[in-house]
């Protein structure tokens, strides 16, 4: 693109490095704060600025935090004894929404992928083999995303935990309630047969 | 949305202020942000405040620049006989990457809308009806969004301006290159049909 302007071209060259934001989308945004006041650019760049700055991850389950230990993992009303692991903080947020579950969580912030160059070692695993060997858990609920990277981190955790009386499952997949089963994906649709519950508790 | 950080809702929050981003794609961008380099945060903050801070509009053109007066009105390349009124910057960017007009710009700042509650005297007309009364202007080029707004604020300026010895024109309105038929609207197919070029010319 051909700019008139030297600091339009770096802001634009700048916000297009988040990402999904393309060379169009950070000049439509750039053309926004050149046009909005100037107290509201201080609001944006503050915000982030502090974000940045005084963000800290939990100590014990490292989701993202302003204390060393985040308000779930304080809160007196949790199952301390059933352990959530997650992929990153979206995932704690969406189960939270949900209000179904009321035990701790486990932020490993991804999950393997030799392709992406991702390991274990990347990945907060230690501290969560740490927290099993040295806290009273039950249960282990695996919430990772049901894809081959997902599985594979979820096949090493529990290889990795060696402590008797511990339960491992894993989140139910199969056909989205409200589905029509003509838009499920094969592989799923085909899972759900293969996987299915008997009548008298799929209604529970 | 229930966020375990008030640091990381505040950011979410500023950031779905934007144009087209709403609240997941800015917790994305947020937690992006989160776990990047701090010298890139940096760039990034310093370029948005560097654009808020210090970009102004070009006397002449009223497009985004850093100087008191535009690269392309200081050129001394350009015809400046020939004025194209466009309604903002990224206009003069599409017109530019085609290479096809040599002439001087005018950047309007939008266009006529009562429906927005935009009127003539919040866009730049009359810093034009001073520029085209104290130039030598022989024509000029209405590149307005062929729209209802577009049509409206042309003929508001066309009507404005009193001055002999000026041609007007409005860019060409059609089929787009490389389309077919089948896919075009019916308003602009019925309009390529009434407006029909001599053949002669069509290849020109």
């Amino acid at each position: 693109m051909n700019f008139s302007s030297k600091l339009l071209s770096n802001a634009v060259e700048e916000i297009s490095k988040l990402p999904g934001i393309g060379k169009s989308t950070a000049l439509r945004l750039a053309l926004h704060l050149v046009n909005k006041e100037k107290g509201d650019i201080d609001l944006l760049l503050k915000s982030i600025r502090d974000l940045k700055d005084s963000v800290v991850f939990c100590e014990k389950c490292k989701s993202i935090s302003d204390e060393k230990i985040c308000d779930i993992c304080l809160s007196v009303n949790r199952d301390t004894k059933t352990l959530c692991i997650v992929e990153d903080i979206r995932d704690v947020m969406a189960i939270e929404n949900t209000g179904q579950f009321k035990g701790l969580y486990h932020v490993l912030g991804g999950k393997i992928s030799p392709v992406d160059g991702i390991g274990p070692n990347q990945l907060n695993i230690d501290s969560l083999i740490d927290r099993v060997e040295s806290e009273e858990i039950n249960e282990i609920i695996f919430a990772l995303s049901a894809t081959m990277e997902g599985d594979t981190t979820n096949y090493y955790i529990f290889r990795k935990i060696n402590k008797d009386g511990i339960r491992f499952s894993t989140i139910a997949r199969g056909v989205s309630i409200g589905d029509n089963l003509e838009y499920t994906d094969e592989i799923t649709l085909g899972r759900s047969i293969i996987k299915r519950i008997p009548f008298e508790q799929s209604s529970s």
